[in-house]
């Protein structure tokens, strides 16, 4: 299985600190050692990393915990293959274009007898189920709207779509168009909101600990999103399995 | 304007001499300072890196400057915008999926009314002339072949794309599928192939050079093609003007 991390604000927020600790997991403290990837928004644009090494000695990877690039939306992902050969084209978070946004998707879990036909122009690279999920998601987001959609009627199709996906087996996602994050969790997700007063937060996995007091303002506010809580002192609130929540703006809004 | 640098090959190649000389023209030997962006293949999967800061200052440049990453297909691009703003979305290359295979694609010119209307399935997620030339690029080549086409039929319906598209100003263009690299030359554009015998080359924009005798086998085959000749001690091909050059395995082959 995989691990999945998401990040969602209302200002350009580094996740140096929440990387550090999720690379940690391909390889030292888990092992998902089969690729990772990450994708930041800034503003419609993408910054969208893989590698099929594992995080804890890829050299990308070492830049993405050094430099701080600056986002409101984040999807990070370690693989551990399960279906799908460890080859680039099989790392998440998988990037597509539609209504001229672009769109990133990361999935932790095992689909099974989930291949339906894919008849429009969104079609997978290579050979996961989770690739081939994204590319029916896409198609039917489509096929829904005519043009980029409310986030709430987004939120509403989304739901819809992920019950129709869920059945076939596990269906962890993070979804982002850089205007909104959105989370499904089948089986483990936890979410944190920070906000003012900040305090000062602990790694589970590395000895790392750091004072977000020092680093924001009191206007400030970041929801982080993971399969197992990433702080050792803080209280992560766990998702339910079925739920789909949309976070914006460093809030979960639904 | 822009600068293009693509490489093509037979065998993995890293650019990192190639990319070093090109990138001190986004400050040092040139003013292309407006973001910049580089992409490798990697069988059908793509590394696809942009940035809006200066290629001469990126930490990211940096990376791929020191990281021999291995590649048989890679463009490039080192932007001085003439439209659309500086931003994140406007650096080249772009990425498109089609027929489940990833496109690449980076231009150099500028192109005057040609904003045909996108009914199809691409869209612009920026504001360059150039993103929309791309857009209509994929919507016609959806349009022409119901799945991918033979190197040579994609050739030739690219080719009578390019000629639509040329007369509408400088349309110097190089993109890949990661199977071949196609390059359209309106003004600027040289290459040159790489073999048996290797020999020293000195690169014109830093004090560097480097013996290919010694990093390379007997078979290897290396295209590089270029806006502006890289290295001062070796020839480098003009493209004719309205030129569309294919190149497969570090030949051109048409």
């Amino acid at each position: 299985m995989c691990q999945l991390l998401g990040m969602n604000s209302n200002t350009p927020t580094d996740v140096t600190f929440s990387f550090s600790g999720f690379a940690q997991r391909a390889g030292h403290t888990g092992d998902h050692c089969d690729g990772w990837g990450i994708a930041f928004f800034e503003n419609k644009g993408v910054r969208h990393f893989v590698d099929h090494q594992r995080a804890v000695d890829s050299p990308i990877a070492d830049l993405i915990r050094h430099y701080p690039i600056q986002s409101c939306n984040v999807i990070a992902h370690i693989r551990k293959a399960t279906q799908g050969v460890v080859s680039l084209e099989n790392c998440h978070p998988f990037v597509r274009e539609l209504w001229g946004r672009y769109w990133v998707f990361a999935h932790n879990g095992d689909l099974k007898d989930f291949r339906p036909r894919l008849h429009s122009h969104f079609h997978p690279v290579g050979s996961t189920d989770s690739e081939h999920a994204f590319c029916w998601i896409m198609q039917e987001l489509a096929k829904s709207h005519a043009d980029v959609p409310s986030i709430p009627e987004l939120t509403l199709t989304l739901r819809e779509l992920a019950a129709r996906i869920a059945p076939h087996g596990t269906f962890n996602f993070l979804l982002s168009n850089g205007q909104a994050l959105w989370a499904h969790a089948s089986t483990h997700l936890y979410y944190i909101e920070r906000q003012h007063p900040f305090a000062e937060a602990q790694l589970a996995d590395e000895d790392m600990r750091v004072d977000f007091s020092t680093q924001t303002a009191p206007t400030d506010r970041v929801a982080v999103i993971v399969t197992a809580p990433l702080t050792s002192n803080e209280t992560w609130h766990p998702f339910r399995a079925g739920e789909l929540k949309v976070f914006v703006d460093g809030i979960a809004c639904a």
